[in-house]
């Protein structure tokens, strides 16, 4: 729930009571890896018709029909369509039921919709944390876009156009000095492929200068820095290699 | 994996080895859940490298930048690339890191791109099983279609809209004569409105016997069906009432 920003849980005539004690306290905070403000946010109902007596929708969730003639809709059409209620002021909620049993058949009655999930019909079982995870993934694709928590991390600014080019101008100028291109007729068509190529890299300004300084060395053979050796004997005497 | 028809599961270096053996054992076949051919068909790598040698375009499951610029995508844009490239025989792989510490940097370089979630950023980490489902979704859906695992029971043929229509008459007319309709000259819409309603219901051959039955029973009052109580009469004597 946390996860995909949901808060508002109910909890119908919990077996164990509620708030849990001793060791059963223990393992709820445990399980809830952080998120102990959604347990101890969390109402109590004596019955489902009490839980969602404030609703306008209700889904019920279950992996299988129930005899009961109502829409099945799936949380990628279903959550849609509850973001775009809420925003109207419409509160929606979803029924689960617990780990062994699933909903029993009068808490499917009290539902407007049947929620299922695109399974493998031959392992169509979803334990109850997971038909959770799967409805509040699709709550938050649909309510709060679907955008990844963090983007590509850029270490240097995008390469602009005439830096790229003028890199492939450099690189085609070496190659086609040592006959790169054979023969001449198919240069272009040479050219275009190793130009899209490293287009596909979407190069940033560092990426240009270090094929830059790739193919240099490509071309010049090992490096000789007077500059750099000269500092390098100041600094600390080795054996020249 | 099997809820969402995945089954080339790959080990690199399991801690306590594979296939596990004594209470480990007994673990993992319990918490496959019946899916236990995934775990005899798992295959076991020694490096990251070695099992995904076969493959052409590698994920990296992580909830954070790593520092390395590649592109990071969401399950519900990289599953639909994945499973279009499956049907052309190309081979797509996912990395999961360990529970505790997620892929080390070695790994997310071996990939091609870094696979997130659309979480909140507040409570932005998923556990193992947690990825490992919304991947598996996600390229269920992709790969087989976003369809229910069952529809909506229908007890009844779907009412043809003669049979509608004669019972909306059937209705309006009954109506009619005990002056619902006021003013008069509302009788237009208000018919409208109340066609709509039960429109909204997509009403079965069945359902329009059940609200003509409901309707009848409405205006005539208490049942009076001589066939039946004398039926009951000769079946068992009660106190007729």
């Amino acid at each position: 729930m946390a996860n995909f920003g949901l808060s508002d849980l109910r909890l119908v005539a919990p077996k164990e009571g509620w708030p849990r004690t001793g060791a059963y306290r223990k393992g709820a905070y445990a399980a809830a890896a952080g998120a102990t403000y959604l347990l101890e946010q969390a109402k109590v109902y004596e019955s489902t018709r009490a839980a969602i007596e404030d609703l306008t929708f209700v889904y019920a969730a279950t992996a299988r029909g129930r005899g009961q003639m109502k829409p099945v809709v799936l949380p990628a059409q279903a959550m849609p369509e509850t973001a775009q209620r809420f925003i109207h002021g419409e509160k929606h909620g979803v029924l689960f039921g617990p780990e062994r049993t699933g909903l029993d058949n009068d808490d499917v009655a009290l539902a407007d919709a049947i929620l299922t999930f695109p399974v493998n019909p031959a392992y169509a079982s979803l334990n109850l944390a997971q038909a959770v995870l799967l409805t509040g993934y699709e709550w938050f694709r649909a309510a709060h876009g679907d955008i990844p928590p963090f983007d590509v991390e850029m270490r240097s600014p995008p390469a602009t156009r005439e830096m790229t080019l003028a890199f492939f101008d450099f690189l085609e100028n070496e190659l086609d000095q040592r006959g790169f291109f054979r023969p001449l007729t198919k240069k272009p068509v040479m050219a275009r492929n190793l130009r899209n190529m490293f287009h596909r890299m979407t190069l940033t300004e560092q990426d240009v200068r270090t094929l830059w300084g790739l193919v240099v060395r490509l071309v010049e053979g090992p490096r000789r820095d007077p500059k750099k050796q000269s500092r390098k004997k100041t600094a600390e005497p080795t054996s020249s290699q």
